[in-house]
């Protein structure tokens, strides 16, 4: 089975977006909230964008299931209150969910966190416990993405190292699902959303995490880093040779066994470097479609985001490798999913028994 | 010749840290100023750290020539105000051009500009253009860096192609100098300064000149990214698909011209990967040293910042190439060099002949 580790629903209908439109402009004008029960989109809707977007590519490209999550640049978690991102949260995050019941065989939720910047901050990590228990305990969802920079595009909070984070962590382990460390837009005219910020916030929470002892004291806490870990694994004598400036312990030691990179690098000699310098075991196949790229590489005639395409075109993985970067990883890391997979398998069947 | 294009001042005496200490402290507790006279370094001083620290360096290396900067982080424009930002430059590039004096045949200076963040941006941009016509014009210089975030890790200016540079783009056009870009230290505990800020603002800077028309207005304008273009070349594809998604000439066109690649990544397969990816008419020797990474790495038994012997141990160069990148391209950006360095050599011969 071929798991992509990173898909947004990049693609969600419309009403959505509106919904999120008056939401905001709600809370700014007079303080008021907009109900969740005010969106409405039809099943027919889901099924139409999503058969003829990341459906159709997947079948395309034949790879089988995405981990799934709301659209990430959206999540915009600098907007209004607390409050205002826990209803986009929960709104989202049942949208993703139905995506997920609508399409069971190729769909595993991934969620949204309600974080807020500023002073709001731990009361929203207090959300996102809740929100995130919601999610897996009810939704069946697997993992969730976690903003580095709630304040979207200024890096106004802490460390994730820091200890405001630590409810969500001690949560995430009891629960066991990782998360993906995955900022949100930028609205910063100085740091490109796709193409500055994303790799930036990337490549600080790696090196949060290399000048931290986290692990120590979580160490089953997983983390996934997208866009290929942002300028890491290009830089990756850089970490090793701060790693010893600092006496600290090598990265295979101390950071390693909780992060994974995942393979959303839309570059040929960038994906061979990725697979080279970072162990096998760390690397989690992923496209991120449909998302920051879209168009179609001249040189290849294929799209920039078809990861697939260019990790088989390098042909260098050995037949286990190619089954770890494929999927055995992600369902080491996302350690709940192999028994979601099992639970809609047995609930499929039992749905098809009824049926006769 | 072998030049290094990217060397700062890190080992200078403790005496210009001291007086920068008491500057900020003068400034901050009554809005007094110290005077740059107040400083006392010898020439002995001067000689004792460079000939123990990058001379030595050099001559291990066999490189010829560093182009020889302020320390970068030490730059740190956020603190006082616009004239803080012009005394302490003027303090760091006479010390630079006194390097240079006493070691003609090493050192080539390359200017720190003194910027400030926020209401006093604009302000220090025209001080920038003085600083550095007399560091072009008076000290021999050629070239500056140029911070794209003088906040010091919140990247609260706008982006470097905002009119508000144009008058420094004048300057630098008109003398016929480059700047590196290069952002100053992190005050931002979620940025790590050399591992985190230094790639993240190399990468933002690189996606600000891809969204902008700043070399329609500026064709003759030169830019250098430090740190082997923080993410940039990693995900070369990704800056190719995003162009073509924007409809946009490709980067060969619309930024190649203008912008090129230093050559500080601390790691064997990144260094293949930005000669693979980067056309080598744009990447230009560098190896930051003594700065951010100096342990030797246990794999090679050479320091991490040795990239003259990552890339020669690589093997991968023509002749031609070769040249070009370790002098041949760093002589065509920093357009005075030639000129400067045959003024030296005048100079040097006429008291050798005045003495005899």
């Amino acid at each position: 089975m071929i798991i992509d580790c990173h898909g947004h629903f990049t693609t969600a209908p419309p009403a959505l977006g509106e919904w999120r439109t008056r939401q905001i402009r709600a809370y700014e004008e007079t303080g008021a909230r907009v109900s969740p029960d005010e969106l409405r989109i039809g099943d027919d809707e889901i099924r139409a964008v999503i058969e003829n977007g990341q459906l159709k590519l997947q079948k395309e490209r034949g790879t089988d299931l995405t981990l799934f999550s709301p659209g990430a640049g959206k999540m915009a978690h600098h907007y209004g209150d607390e409050r205002t991102s826990l209803d986009w949260s929960r709104v989202t995050n049942d949208l993703i969910a139905r995506v997920c019941g609508l399409f069971p065989g190729r769909f595993v939720g991934v969620c949204q966190l309600p974080q807020s910047p500023g002073d709001a901050l731990a009361a929203s990590v207090r959300n996102s416990v809740t929100e995130l228990e919601r999610c897996v305990e009810e939704l069946g969802f697997v993992g969730c993405l976690l903003n580095p920079d709630p304040s979207d595009g200024y890096y106004q909070a802490p460390p994730l190292t820091d200890r405001v984070y630590y409810p969500l962590y001690e949560k995430m382990v009891e629960l066991g699902v990782p998360a993906m460390i995955h900022v949100a837009m930028s609205r910063n005219p100085a740091l490109h959303g796709t193409c500055a910020h994303y790799l930036a916030g990337d490549t600080a929470a790696f090196m949060q995490l290399c000048l931290s002892d986290l692990f120590t004291d979580f160490p089953e806490l997983q983390f996934v880093l997208p866009h290929g870990g942002g300028a890491v694994p290009y830089h990756w004598g850089r970490y090793r040779g701060v790693m010893l400036d600092r006496g600290r312990p090598p990265l295979e030691e101390s950071i390693l066994p909780n992060v994974s990179f995942d393979t959303c690098v839309y570059d040929r000699r960038g994906m061979q470097l990725l697979l080279d310098n970072v162990p096998v075991r760390n690397v989690l196949f992923a496209s991120e479609m449909i998302g920051a790229v879209r168009s179609v590489d001249p040189e290849t005639g294929r799209r920039f985001d078809d990861t697939k395409f260019t990790i088989d075109s390098l042909g260098t993985l050995s037949d286990s490798d190619r089954q770890a970067v494929y999927g055995g990883n992600a369902l080491r890391v996302f350690s709940r999913l192999d028994s979601v997979l099992k639970a809609r398998t047995t609930a499929t069947a039992a749905v098809k028994e009824e049926q006769k």
